[in-house]
């Protein structure tokens, strides 16, 4: 750990569940947290001052989207992804793994790597452990993530077993070459954030004895973190509560935990309570673009009629600018309009009940009534008296 | 006067351009002013928070698109635009004539009004210059333009004379219909905004004696302030300058002179130096979502090639949060990966750099130092030394 200023102290817990502070290169964050994802260097629909505004204290990039426009050589030229976008808070790049394997046809998996066709212009590259780690090095992201195998779900034990294996070999050669970077460098790799961390990535499917073994032989290879991957991929909530609950006792107390790509506000109280720190998901965000809209009585559907004429803020009980200053009835009209300004101002809503929701538990966890908070906030959820 | 609070009080002149304060039932205005265009009660990729803070005073919305939806009676039982939209300053709403006559083949003219059909549904409509006041009492704009006829360009004489008388006879209609809303009301028309303003239109093509003749019996209606319309349709520049010149000689000392629809940054120079006090354009804010932009040293077209790597803001002189942030390689990335960021980032600059001329242009007529102002802005953008 000499080797980055990566850093993670658990400040209170409540049960299992955690309040902590996570320390990078460029600034500490609180956990829980959602970190909100900037496909390519950008929210769809804020401006960075609109995050902080929000109190967003991390960002989640993605690589694939980056390597491939504006490329990861062009960032680096540019001194690192935090100057070229301008921010300059903590980041945190995937692997690209996840784009790549989304792409169906258009990719295929070898020991080497995952082989896959560009969709903006249908150029072949190859994705190997190494490369992801070269790429995330360029961008000097402050936490990396190794490139690891997604598993479809449903897929059978001997399947999984045979990806979880696969994503330990590709962990250990991620490493490998990180360490590799940090010792003093690979010819034509520039390390534009020489601190940067890099998480290992549980694997495993619905499989609680094969998460556990890839726990053990992930921590084995000694990351700076550990997240839960391939999860949010099709399972039922419960099997996904389970798997999380059940991952999350073999990996470190010490160590921050990341459950990647999820998920709706009443998983990240259900997986905080089973330990979780990190998470990111484009749900509130790409939902705020589609009208669909987070709040403390329920989803609302904005472009419904019934909010034609309701001059009542979206959520009452929120102080985000959306609902101190809109109402449902304008909202409407600009997401029927198509208005820009509807994707910005119910993104800034969303984002904030995320961001917000992850607030109350921190604060519930440093008072230990994490447990009062969570029965009250799923019967919040549940009453969803609007749409519904 | 006494039925509006509508109030112009020149504080500054220089020559012929005059500096001054606008009063309206929303607020005051610095003139001159540009007014942002906000179609449908939104201006395009910025939030009203953004515009105050580019030091906006003064918006304005298009009675048509708002006419059609979300419709002027539902607006009004919100209790007219201001409240719908949340935006407290002052608000001019057009006739909702231009987009009318832009329709083309989907209108057609006559003395009564002029038909069309909704570019959204297809629905009839009838457009009359009582119907135009009446639309504008329920949007309860602070200032509202009487209905006038669009002169297309070219137009021989007898065309345009025709034209204009019909805009004398229609504004007079106009002007009765807002005088019986104002003594007491007309059934199943709301007067949100009972000190609502309204501004009589010149027109007359490019025939100074037409443009005099208009303007004097559009005086002698008694309008609240004047326009010039029909100009930035096509004739050239130093034609638009001269009918400008010509016919703010036959507008009132006392009142507004507001330029439809125009201009460039050079426009409003020139417009000014001839009397001008109001100017509205989409160009800012639709160059912006297209990727041009303006600078204090030119033009940019931020897709191009040559702003890849380059680190520099895009206008070294601007102080928007755009410029004081980001950089151009950031900026063309945006735009090409077509995130929505990329529209208010260059919009917030665009929008900068025309209220910025206008604040610049305000001071120098108050220091009486205009004339050394045009001639040192004009220089300044005829360098144009990135695209040109």
């Amino acid at each position: 750990m000499s080797d980055t200023r990566f850093d993670f102290r658990v400040t209170y817990t409540d049960g299992r569940a955690r309040r902590g502070v996570m320390t990078t290169p460029h600034g500490s964050v609180e956990t829980p947290a959602f970190m909100p994802v900037g496909t390519q260097g950008a929210v769809k629909g804020l401006t960075h001052r609109d995050l902080e505004g929000l109190g967003a204290e991390i960002l989640l990039s993605n690589t694939y989207h980056l390597y491939l426009r504006p490329g990861d050589d062009l960032i680096a030229r540019r001194g690192g992804l935090h100057r070229f976008i301008g921010w300059p808070r903590p980041i945190l790049t995937d692997s690209g793994g996840y784009q790549v394997f989304s792409l169906a046809a258009r990719r295929t998996i070898e020991e080497e790597g995952a082989r896959f066709q560009s969709h903006l212009d249908g150029s072949a590259h190859l994705l190997t452990p190494e490369k992801a780690t070269d790429i995330q090095s360029r961008l000097g992201s402050d936490v990396a993530m190794v490139l690891d195998e997604c598993l479809a779900h449903p897929s059978d034990a001997a399947t999984a077993r045979a990806s979880m294996e696969r994503t330990l070999r590709w962990a250990k050669r991620g490493r490998e070459r990180l360490l590799q970077l940090r010792a003093g460098g690979v010819d034509g790799v520039a390390v534009t954030n020489p601190e940067q961390a890099q998480f290992g990535i549980v694997q495993g499917g619905v499989y609680p004895k094969l998460r556990e073994e890839s726990a053990h032989q992930t921590v084995a290879l000694g990351f700076e973190a550990y997240a839960i991957g391939g999860l949010s991929v099709g399972e039922p909530t419960d099997v996904m509560y389970d798997i999380v609950d059940h991952t999350t006792l073999s990996l470190p107390e010490e160590r921050p935990r990341y459950l990647m790509g999820t998920g709706t506000p009443a998983d990240l109280a259900e997986s905080v309570a089973r330990g979780i720190d990190l998470f990111d998901c484009v749900l509130p965000t790409r939902n705020a673009r589609n009208g669909q809209l987070f709040t403390s009585e329920g989803r609302i559907n904005i472009k419904n009629a019934q909010y034609a004429e309701d001059d009542r803020p979206l959520d009452p009980a929120c102080a985000c600018y959306t609902c101190r200053t809109f109402s449902r009835a304008y909202l409407r009209h600009l997401f029927l309009a198509k208005e820009i300004n509807a994707s910005t101002l119910n993104t800034l809503h969303n984002l904030n009940f995320y961001l917000d929701t992850l607030r109350r538990i921190k604060d519930a966890i440093m008072f230990r009534r994490f447990e009062s908070f969570r029965r009250a906030f799923h019967h919040s959820l549940s009453r969803q008296p609007h749409d519904s």
